[in-house]
């Protein structure tokens, strides 16, 4: 025991806890574990853009920090299969090029996306078993198993000679999950006997009072609801959420009900859980979705990927009449099993509306929380987390600031000492060493956007043009000066969209021509910027005066 | 008796509703009722620009239908002061030029609203009581009181020799409301006993169970807090919803709490309200802001205007650390007293996400719903409201869609006969005679956006314009041709907004220019727009080859 201590003293190692992204957002989450000349990587996931990042398809993290550090790298641990942990793989994966860790479930879900990028022969991803050990440098890693809204997901623990790091990812505790697999609280138990000196925990549930409800809840709902609907069942959820549609195949076998699957994402994961195992089912229960119209309503269930009504999306293209195959007959019962995320109830709204319009019978939370649980925890949840574990570190992640400060909260009141807590933003490092843990400072990070074929070519500049163009569109005036005398040749060409209906502004349009005309100075002209300058400042003006709109101008002098 | 039947079936007369708003999107209320050479007007409110109108700032109801029968119509009546009821009146009062009729406090705010808009010299809005009966043409107006989330707030019921209609406006049935004046169920039920013809009724929150809390239970819930907290007590509700402000006062007086109010709505409703009796106070108890940080903070409460968050609001600017005179201390408590509307929870959020990283403590409606009602009733009031009034046909008004269905299926199994329940979309043209009532085709509508100074200046192109715009910017491409020959002068002008930084994409540039140069055809020019789309065509398919990206291309082809 005493040498232990001496050991204990001796140790002058450090190790670093960076979240790249998760913290704050809850999406785009990538931690770095780095402890002296190794780092691990834990999840790699994409972001959604904010609402003013106007015309970007995701948000990855920004691995700055990292780029000197490559050699250091031994690996990327995945948690789960869900894209805002795995779906910046393809764009940092190449980059950084190490090798990737997950249980068979997430690899397998991991390489469709590096097939659809062409990288699946550049990349291997190792598989991992809960309970194998890894040792990844100075780091030996053991993965746990958690529930969460989708199966095979796990937690790591992460041991350094400083001590042992609990990384939960996203779970919760469902004692009677779908795959039989619940959290392994046995494990946790044992790493809070061993000693744990952090835990960083998933805090996205914390303003939720008592436990979430188990998975297993939806397919008796789901077996009533077909019970009594003498039409179709048409059922959307998560397309990752491969339990609930187990579940919906469950039920609608029981009541003789064929299923048809509908949407890209739907079909390809699916196809992965079977081949996996993680589903099964005979192959005749299925329909193809040309052949829906051919089956009894009431021997039929439908399910549909866009539960979020992404726009593009099979729900979305059958609320509006537009899909190929699927169209709404009277009678129809349609079951939203999800909730809206935050930001799509909006879009939600409206597909339930086109669908009602349709003469659907329609079932969203709005009306009934029956149909869906969340895959996080709720407060009980954290606080038996923390119970099995003991750290003496706590560092809420992947929750925005007000979810993670109530972790924090929660935490102080069940007795952890609010100094050992820590609330992280993106790029805060924090550091632990044999005296303690500390913030010591942050690295730079940004928004790494993701636009068609760029990967963080759209930048700060670009987003408050599309903003502006967004709000009060573009007038671009070409005025041709002869260089000689600097006189103005001809017309202004004045060139206008998104501001206002052109063919109905003749009277502004000339009116912005002579004032184009009279801002050139006269004279021979030395400094074209000037007289660019000067046009726009008069015009903005006028505008502005004319309409109270500030539309971005562009002016082309153009000299012969 | 008899002769009463008589004369029933001699009327002749047509009753026509309308709704030119309200239904099927909730804001934007404004019904028309229409009998023979008489029309009158059901309220006039603003609608909120939705997400596709980029710029846009408000959205008012589309007169068309109207602009041939100005002669025609009598009056608009006013149910209440919500910006949705009368937001729109500046912008078409001026057209209509028609007497406006409202209760005290609704006059009140209207008469602000014109005097920001330079109007209260053309327009009088005339105050009418409760009870008391207006002669419009063929109609008979008799407004009654409703309990809603403002004061004063009204219903009408509407004669003609057809019979009765009962127009709500928006409502609840709140038996304790803050300013003792509930929902008139005396008068409802006077007017059922005398016969409803039809019933039009709120819908909004038909998918709510039971009966929407009082308002008056708010109070002691704002005295639990005060008498909680050490420091400043912060509450951000609608400032419009002056029984809110009143309670919020009243706990702080109690508390011996002196009051400062942020925001300039929250100051201009106040004062109204105030002037006009709807609210009581000291002078003594209200702070100016100027000087809330010489008060002791647990003796000062704040009320302030933003609870949506909104950009530029008193809220949103203290949770960024923007505004002048409020900064959060360690040891505030900021109450949100209202729920996110629709479209505005990821703003909120930030919002306290922000309140709380500046060390507020901060409650809000996903930790607790404790402090905020509705102002609307829930399905039991809704079923009250019908088993009051026994109306013949009943058309459920200003809901979304799925809420006027959902409101229908409820009246349907109360016993309403389904074939005399109508869900009306905006436009839509429901005619009643003696022999019943009917769908009777519609009248074309748009959304009227204002922008700046423009009232429908901006249509579906301009939009349409913005969105590519925002999405993926815009490239100017401008070409000198000389007329004689046809050959290309010197480089074409590539000048581009929103699309990429421009900086870094020299070698796109270079490529653009050589492909403009080869787009134009060889000798003498006879079509210019030949020419230019020639270019644009070229130009788009290289860009999304490089790409992936759509940007508007625009082309400017100079001839000298």
């Amino acid at each position: 025991m005493k040498l232990e201590m001496k050991e204990r003293n001796l140790i002058r190692g450090k190790l670093k806890f960076i979240p790249l992204g998760g913290n704050g957002q809850v999406t785009k989450n990538m931690f770095v574990y780095e402890y002296e000349n190794d780092i691990i990587i834990v999840d790699c996931g994409m972001g959604f853009p904010d609402e003013t990042m106007f015309g970007i398809d995701m948000v990855i993290p920004d691995i700055s920090y990292l780029r000197d550090k490559k050699q250091k790298i031994r690996g990327v641990l995945i948690t789960h299969g869900h894209e805002d942990h795995i779906g910046a793989l393809p764009y940092i994966l190449p980059e950084l090029s190490v090798p990737v860790y997950a249980t068979k479930l997430t690899a397998g879900l991991i390489n469709v996306k590096l097939k659809e990028h062409n990288l699946q022969q550049m990349m291997k991803v190792n598989v991992i078993e809960p309970g194998q050990r890894i040792q990844l440098g100075s780091f030996q890693a053991e993965a746990f198993r958690v529930s969460h809204s989708i199966p095979d997901a796990v937690g790591y623990a992460l041991s350094t000679p400083l001590g042992t790091t609990v990384h939960t990812g996203d779970y919760k505790f469902d004692m009677t999950p779908v795959d039989e697999k619940p959290t392994d609280t046995a494990k946790l138990a044992e790493l809070g006997r061993r000693g744990v000196m952090a835990l960083m925990s998933d805090s996205l549930r914390s303003e939720k009072l008592g436990f979430t409800l188990s998975e297993s809840m939806i397919e008796p709902k789901f077996e009533e609801a077909m019970e009594e609907a003498t039409g179709r069942v048409i059922i959307t959820t998560f397309s990752s959420n491969i339990s609930r549609v187990k579940q919906a195949i469950g039920a609608s076998m029981r009541f003789g009900r064929k299923v048809a699957l509908v949407g890209r994402s739907m079909e390809s994961n699916l196809i992965v859980a079977r081949e996996l195992g993680y589903i099964k089912f005979p192959n005749d229960i299925l329909v193809r979705i040309e052949n829906i119209e051919k089956q009894p309503p009431s021997k039929l269930t439908l399910i549909v990927a866009g539960s979020q009504a992404q726009s593009g999306s099979a729900l979305t293209r059958i609320a509006n009449g537009a899909h190929k195959f699927v169209s709404i007959h009277p009678g129809d019962l349609v079951i939203f099993s999800a909730d809206p995320i935050p930001g799509h109830e909006d879009p939600v709204h409206e597909v339930v509306d086109n669908l009602t319009r349709l003469g659907a019978r329609v079932i969203y939370s709005d009306i009934t929380d029956e149909f869906h649980v969340s895959g996080h925890g709720a407060q009980a949840e954290l606080m038996l987390m923390l119970n099995l574990t003991k750290p003496r570190y706590l560092v809420p992640i992947s929750g925005m600031y007000r979810q993670m400060k109530r972790f924090a909260d929660l935490a102080t009141n069940a007795g952890v000492d609010s100094k050992n807590i820590f609330i992280l933003e993106e790029g805060n490092v924090l550091e632990f060493t044999k005296d303690g843990a500390k913030l010591d400072g942050e690295v730079e990070t940004s928004n790494v956007m993701v636009d068609g074929l760029g990967v963080g070519d759209v930048g700060d500049v670009v987003l408050r043009d599309r903003r502006v163009l967004a709000e009060e569109g573009v007038v671009v005036v070409i005025v041709t000066i002869k260089k000689s005398t600097g006189e103005v040749v001809g017309e202004p060409d004045i060139v206008s969209r998104g501001f206002v209906y052109m063919k109905e502004a003749e009277p502004l349009i000339s009116e912005v021509k002579e004032l184009v005309k009279k801002s050139v100075p006269a004279g021979k002209v030395s400094n074209w910027h000037f007289v660019r300058e000067k046009i726009i400042d008069s015009l903005e003006k006028f505008l502005y005066q004319k309409t109270q709109r500030r539309p971005m101008v562009l002016t082309v002098v153009v000299e012969v």
